[in-house]
């Protein structure tokens, strides 16, 4: 086997929920998905179609009217955008995935944003990549105390004329730290002097709990021109709840499409109809859904944040975006290990954040999607527990 | 983009294909795929999963039970395998590119057996690897006119301890060529000399029309080890009128599995649990379903050869496994122009031979998967009535 697929790390986060998975007594927070099922009807459009025998091969980009709806739903949160630009993925990692293989040559200089979800680092890694990252900054002290910071110079002077793609996820997995529209506009610019791609991992974007206009965080969507050398990359399964689907999207230039369609027939053929019908179905209702998943987790954030906040040695803000709470437990540097123990030791499973960046070790993702809020109140209880408070 | 992204070909069976699209009295018989429904009792298994709200992640190398099916399903065509060999994959053309992933490093030299799916060509070039094509021979005279050949010695001397991967697809789309036992025990003795890999795609393997003690083609599993450098690819499409599902598997040596969830995670992360379902009720019900799928298609491939057979200038074997009628039009040498044609002329769906080799210009690739045989009848009285006989 190729030396980069065995050097590839294994899932930090898998490895804790291992030591924890068939053990009831666990509370279990260390996946990104909520605990609630996808409404119904949505699943019900799946089941109709594969009622009426809708098992064959589909247009590799997806089926039209699907293609249509999500340029519709784009284009009413952000810039114009034609269905031309739109392909159907089979879920947000593959949309990634592809993207990657579009841009991505052997060799190649990858900047990316980090602490981030780590898939997006191994996916370059798997075309030959030479990523550098440039981490955020955690806010040491005062009312962000917590929150984590982009030095934007310092990235700006990280993407060079050497730099074929930029990969940034915001809203951020695992910190909920959020780029700017300020932001977006000066990395655009810059990215189009320097010849340098953006991939825009944008799945959090309607999980943002700032004020705005339509109940979405700033998107490079705004800002950019159709030829603009960005794709974006998104998925029904957070604003949906539709994780176990494997349904995404991508935008991107429309002279990008038709390399896009040949990419996914080797990858992956097409998603299936009835999965499809199911997203048709979640943009027909996602103005019911949306909403009230992002109300409902905006709870669980309120809920669960101040409580940590008022632990001694405990530095966590509120997130502005996303479905995590990413927080530092001073004396417990190292976050696999700490993570372990709370599994063993108090029942509690938590994410390590050294999954997602070395710099982010001694910080612990806790994801918040949960439809009881009084699990959170446990969860808190195990932690303080544990920490002997 | 990358260059070796633009320079994909794009599908010429596509290109034939959008040439027909939305009109009702063309006869298609260019893709791969029966024109049958999925049997009841796999879509219920599916339904009653999405109902039950199933629609969670599952494990990167697919449910527990059903890696053990698919070891248990393999086990009883091949030597023994067990479920830590077994991936789940989101089809089989994803189980290829996956094994692909990692195994093609950049610049790493690939044999392929062709005229083949055009898939199996693309995958390496998408990972940097310089792809060496041997070629099969038509046979032009006597009983096998029309079948295509191995020059065994040709192939083995084409891989040498540079060859990292050799990739072969028999039962072989589109010529119907198989692999003999004895062919691949040479095969596989000789790779083991140069530390070749082998990546087998087996999909048509049950569709098989040759005696067979247990229905099913020859297969590197009847004699492979399970180190043995060996990937095999499979889907659920073919044997289980699944197309449309997206749902294969790979099996490979142990060693290589934990690298494969690795490369599931960042590629799709796993497949729905309701399509694993699905499968789990086509293993199930697979007693039934494919020897009732095999006769038919024995059945449709009876039914048009010897038709085909009939017309001067046709030169066309009786496949010995597969679903296609590979044939050549002596005097239209040009197989993409003829195809068109024939669907502006004639009203007749083919795909041209130059979409699986250069070499195979001057063919044309007819699946014979009609569930009303009479389809293939009015079939050849259109290609009868073009050619003006």
């Amino acid at each position: 086997m190729r030396p980069a697929i065995l050097q590839l790390e294994e899932s930090k986060i898998r490895e804790v929920a291992n030591a924890g998975m068939g053990r009831a007594d666990v509370l279990a927070f260390w996946f990104g998905e909520s605990d609630e099922v996808t409404p119904e009807a949505v699943r019900q459009a799946a089941i109709d179609s594969i009622a009426q025998g809708e098992t064959f091969y589909a247009h590799n980009l997806g089926l039209p009217e699907l293609r249509q709806a999500l340029a519709d739903y784009t284009s009413a949160l952000h810039r114009p955008v034609v269905s031309e630009r739109i392909a159907v993925t089979s879920g947000g990692v593959n949309a990634l995935m592809l993207a990657i293989q579009a841009l991505v040559e052997s060799g190649d200089e990858v900047v990316a944003v980090t602490p981030v979800w780590p898939n997006l680092l191994a996916q370059p890694a798997i075309m030959g990549g030479v990523v550098k990252t440039v981490s955020l900054k955690p806010v040491a002290q005062g009312a962000d105390q917590g929150a984590w910071r982009l030095d934007l110079p310092e990235l700006l002077a990280a993407i060079t004329p050497a730099t074929r793609l930029l990969i940034v996820n915001a809203p951020n997995n695992p910190t909920g730290w959020t780029l700017s529209a300020e932001e977006q506009s000066q990395i655009l610019a810059h990215c189009r002097r320097t010849g340098t791609w953006i991939l825009a991992d944008e799945v959090y974007e309607r999980l943002y709990y700032e004020p705005s206009a339509k109940g979405c965080a700033p998107s490079f969507l705004d800002l950019a021109e159709p030829e603009d050398r960005l794709v974006v990359a998104h998925s029904f399964s957070k604003s949906f709840l539709m994780t176990g689907w494997r349904l995404g999207w991508l935008v991107m230039p429309p002279s990008m499409l038709a390399s896009m369609g040949k990419l996914i027939e080797f990858n992956t053929s097409c998603a299936s109809v009835f999965t499809q019908r199911a997203g048709l179905a979640a943009l027909r209702e996602g103005g019911s859904i949306t909403p009230r998943v992002v109300a409902h987790l905006k709870a669980c954030r309120d809920r669960l944040v101040p409580q940590l906040q008022a632990l001694p040695g405990v530095q966590v803000a509120s997130a502005a975006g996303g479905m995590y709470a990413f927080f530092r437990l001073q004396g417990h540097d190292d976050s696999l290990a700490v993570a372990k123990r709370l599994v063993a030791e108090a029942g509690l499973g938590l994410a390590p954040g050294s999954a997602f960046a070395p710099e982010a070790d001694g910080w612990l993702r806790w994801c918040f999607a949960s439809r009881d809020l009084n699990r959170l109140d446990e969860g808190v209880i195990r932690l303080r527990r544990w920490l002997g408070l």
